[in-house]
């Protein structure tokens, strides 16, 4: 079956990025999405939450259409509430869990879930750490597992990183990405080559981290400052160009050979001297008591309006990154 | 002199970053600029450069009305075009240099600063990797000189990195940091606590940079859908908001605090895991290459034309950071 051809999604665990996961599939028409999770108050849990995530981009239309909406996906049969695993898999031609970040638990329901599955289903894990090929141990066909990882929040954040097992048959990674490109679409999928923990995107996000940590700890700048001085400089280059692309421009007509040969010594300075901190053991923790402490204070807990301009914020930036000007 | 007082503004050295930092201080009605290079060519060099960085962000406009407003600028005595360094200084309230990244060349040229500027005026650099602390050596009074370190292109990228000398006064650093700050100033200054080498924002670049090089190196992904995989998450996250602030926020109600203890298993992994890879020397370079390669077939050389689209996505971008939604 083609990736555009109509799908029926199975969600397993509809916490905050379940949700997000049915809003980014009910985007689309042609899609049937089957809902699943243990809490005893899902359906309630469901209907109070989920316009949250489908809320129109326009403040003026409110929350009350968007409740409406929901009503109307489920008596038109697009959102299906299940209380069994069995019963919510059992149509599917994409099933998808976003349930406890526990190894045993995943290798469980993907043996469940392949026993009341169609044959056919595609498998994803939206595991931001533990690998298709962990998890598909139980499993009979381990062809039909992949994680696509998503970003927060998926209904907003354009990449899902799609991470095959070495067992995963191509046509499904292929499957998946071009899911995640049909025309309309406003993900970027990206397929990873090799299994690596943290896989790319957090990967680069925590070794950025890392130093933002050992900087705090070191007093060189406030928590607050750090992340004045990210917004500032590199998330916005970030959002425009990607890290090689930036050094590329930086280096003129050199390109990044020339931007390397110029910057080496520093670099390497740097690279020599970057923190060396711990988040587990210890050893190299003293920066989390002050690293919590200045970020509590300088942030707090975010108000629901806060999150709602958050979220008004990113859309103009990634509507921003596909804009074209001069025309 | 208070910073909103009128400036004579000194810059020292109009390669590409002296000439978008011209046309920073020249969107103040009160300065009036005083530019000095030894380039025999310097003035042809600034009036047709010069134009770029001063186009209007509407581009019906065009290139005509830069290059007139640079006429201009020139004939009310705004701008003024020096061939010797003593009399570019000799009345001026700031003297910042962007000179060539070189230690001895930085000592040389405050010590001629020093002695032809006004005993009152701030001296700034513009350097990304050499401590004021350093290129001070060979004056007398150690307490005027600053790191004023900004990000690329200055005109348009709010940073400022303000990196005092042990010796530096408080009073110079307070004056640097409200002069970027005055209403209508679309910059942010931030002042750094202690010297260190790369400063901030280039050592959180590179501990990024480097991850991103053994990810390359060990054909996890391409340089290019790792740039895709950075601009489709983490460049418009941190545009938004900073490293902490997000994870603040990813900790829901628990905070920073609840989110370091549910990812720390991964988090670890990924930090004990991390490249060591080096740019200088003969070990751990061999990514480079591989780097080079895939970053030219990518992007090659940007065209006048995609270069003038990036500047005004990266001033979108800007422009949304302070934008307040709902009213």
């Amino acid at each position: 079956m083609s990736p555009s051809s109509p799908q029926r999604i199975t969600l397993i665990g509809l916490g905050t990025i379940g949700m997000s996961m049915a809003a980014l599939h009910l985007t689309r028409d042609n899609t049937i999405v089957h809902v699943f999770d243990t809490r005893p108050d899902f359906e309630q849990y469901l209907l109070k939450t989920l316009p949250n995530f489908l809320a129109d981009p326009n403040p003026e239309l409110g929350s009350d259409s968007s409740s409406s909406k929901v009503a109307s996906l489920i008596s038109s049969g697009r959102l299906r509430i299940h209380s069994e695993l069995e019963t919510a898999c059992a149509s599917a031609t994409i099933v998808q869990e976003q349930g406890p970040e526990n190894l045993a638990f995943k290798q469980s329901i993907w043996k469940k879930v392949e026993s009341a599955a169609p044959a056919s289903a595609h498998f994803w894990t939206s595991t931001s750490g533990i690998a298709a090929s962990a998890q598909q141990q139980d499993m009979k066909d381990k062809t039909r597992l992949l994680v696509v990882h998503p970003f927060n929040p998926p209904h907003i954040m354009p990449l899902l990183e799609i991470v095959p097992a070495p067992e995963t048959s191509p046509e499904r990674v292929e499957f998946a990405r071009e899911y995640f490109s049909l025309p309309g679409s406003r993900h970027r999928p990206v397929v990873i080559r090799k299994e690596i923990p943290g896989f790319v995107g957090n990967r680069l996000a925590f070794a950025l981290l890392r130093e933002a940590c050992f900087l705090v700890q070191e007093d060189v700048v406030t928590a607050k400052d750090l992340d004045t001085i990210l917004m500032a400089s590199l998330g916005p280059r970030w959002a425009g160009n990607g890290v090689f692309e930036s050094y590329q421009q930086g280096g003129g007509e050199g390109g990044i050979k020339a931007f390397l040969e110029k910057l080496q010594s520093t670099m390497q300075e740097v690279w020599n001297g970057l923190g060396n901190v711990n988040v587990q053991g210890e050893h190299g923790t003293e920066w989390k008591e002050k690293v919590i402490k200045q970020t509590n204070e300088a942030y707090g807990t975010l108000t629901p309006e806060q999150t709602r301009e958050k979220e008004e914020r990113l859309r103009d930036f990634i509507r921003a990154q596909t804009r074209t000007y001069g025309q």
